[in-house]
């Protein structure tokens, strides 16, 4: 395991770094401009080894991605820009110091693309598995955030993108099936889509601006909890209609050959998908256009309700849905 | 191990939290209004089990309050004043509720002291050992944060409080002495120093304010390693005067005791005393009067120079001084 110090010379080589970071790593805190009559955004998240990923999984590269992006996804579900990040590490003393780089270069590769400046952290052995906590600061114009509570019975409820394929590459994974130079397809789709998810910040980041969301949130439980979420924060209910959902592609291929991937359960309930998910009190063409503007697919499935609970509708049978919370490997 | 869910709960309960925080613990990320004309500041510190700290050598408030002091010394070292904090928390699965709720109220205890909110954090099962990260948002008026690289030759050196004691209460930890109903004296006082250490949030702020500092550094790796990381940043030496360091008094008495015990050793290189080490281009008696007035003890300790390396002047004679780096339990 290289040192601290080494760390910090790789990170600090590699890193863009705004201009409104007047002290980066290396002093005792960074120090940041404010911009004026913004609010900021804040939030952490944990990944640790044989929890959240198994190091035969993935490759360093991948992790370092995956640790930031889980948290980015979270300034993405506020409606803000990201700007400004920290990475607590803890590896075993064995840890190879190519798999140290590779980490880093996961890291700072998403860092870098979003503009997001690495401004501090902290490294130290671990006696035990890989710990990873990345923290963000985003930001928004004041009071243009969208929490998970602002929704109201009548409107219409969005999510981006397809769901279910990470909760299908998680599954493959457990299988024993892994990302080689030959997986390809829907395999290598499902796969990557749970090793390597994607924050929405350029959705999220849109959508806050607009204005045009009520309530959002980032499908990390999967879409019964996580919508569940919505609804206890906003005192409403919701149906959603099952044949409205975007099923990705890959499930259907999967599905027709493994038997237990049964798509529907999937696409409600599988976690990590890392999609938004929002409700909209604006006319579907705003919405539609503002997804259009940016290249993102984005799809109505269902409305908020003053009755509570979450349903589902399906082939004309409208049935309460428990949310199905999404379970890590080892939580 | 209560669920994620029942952690928030009893955080929220418990926390008292500013005005500007917006949104707080709940929602994908934590909402803050900004100050105008401020700098942010920003800083994490990871604390390990086996690492940082042994179970059985403290109890789950003192870890709990020594995982967030260790974050806000980092605070009060560049001149700010500590605001809004994000804990991180990995337990293993066994971890009973009491366990939880002590290491809480050491962290809510100690930020509720300070007023520092409690925005956000995350919890997660560990398949290893305790882990704990803490991050800090603080502020500073824009322009008045203390960096390690401000010093100039011919000025005055300072640290806070006095040395020594916290290396000297992880020595009695080594050997197998711990805090009882019975410790009384110098040894409660070198064990509590370390297992309890009392950010200087206070002093900091006010140098940050009073711009009386020119360079300033927490004392975490020990006052050789930390006033190298202030000369190097800053391209300019010091000598320091052996007479002058502010030893501890538990340390002479202990010393009598514990032919291994070396007073000067553990003035000049214990680590995690978290007292303040700053550089002053003001009087002595503008020094004096500030920390006269928050009844903090601070101590001239010698001067920089143009001449680079660190030395110590001792019964006339003055020598170059190696950095001893501190070293944790098992870094």
């Amino acid at each position: 395991m290289p040192t601290e110090s080494e760390i910090i010379s790789r990170v600090r080589r590699r890193a863009r770094v705004s201009g409104r970071v007047v002290l980066g790593i290396g002093d005792d805190a960074a120090v940041i401009e404010t911009a004026p009559d913004a609010n900021l955004l804040a939030c952490c998240d944990l990944m640790i080894e044989g929890v959240h990923f198994r190091l035969d999984w993935s490759t360093p590269r991948l992790l370092g991605h995956k640790a930031l992006a889980v948290t980015l996804s979270d300034i993405a579900a506020m409606g803000g820009r990201a700007r400004f990040a920290m990475v607590s590490i803890a590896l075993p003393p064995a840890t190879s110091s190519d798999f140290v780089d590779e980490m880093l270069a996961g890291i700072l590769e998403l860092a870098n693309r979003y503009e997001v400046s690495i401004v501090g952290g902290d490294t130290s052995a671990s006696p035990g598995p890989v710990f990873i906590d990345t923290s963000v600061i985003g930001e928004c114009e004041e009071g243009r955030f969208v929490s998970r509570g602002g929704a109201k019975p009548g409107e219409r409820i969005y999510v981006s993108g397809e769901l279910g394929s990470s909760a299908v590459g998680l599954r493959l994974l457990q299988m024993g099936i892994r990302v080689t130079a030959d997986t390809g397809g829907g395999t290598r789709e499902c796969l990557l889509k749970h090793l390597s998810p994607e924050p929405r910040l350029v959705l999220g980041e849109a959508i806050g601006r607009a204005g045009i969301a009520t309530a959002m949130i980032d499908i990390s439980d999967g879409l019964s909890t996580d919508l569940s979420h919505i609804l206890e924060a906003s005192g409403c209910g919701a149906v959603i209609r099952v044949a409205d959902l975007p099923t990705a592609g890959c499930l259907g291929s999967l599905a027709s050959t493994d038997s237990g991937i049964d798509p529907l359960n999937l696409v409600l309930h599988g976690g990590e998908e890392y999609e938004l998910l929002f409700t909209s009190a604006a006319t579907p063409a705003e919405v539609s256009d503002l997804a259009t503007s940016l290249g993102v697919t984005v799809t109505e499935i269902g409305e908020t309700t003053a009755a509570s609970g979450l349903h589902v509708e399906r082939n004309g049978v409208t049935e309460l849905l428990e949310p199905g919370g999404f379970q890590h490997l080892a939580e």
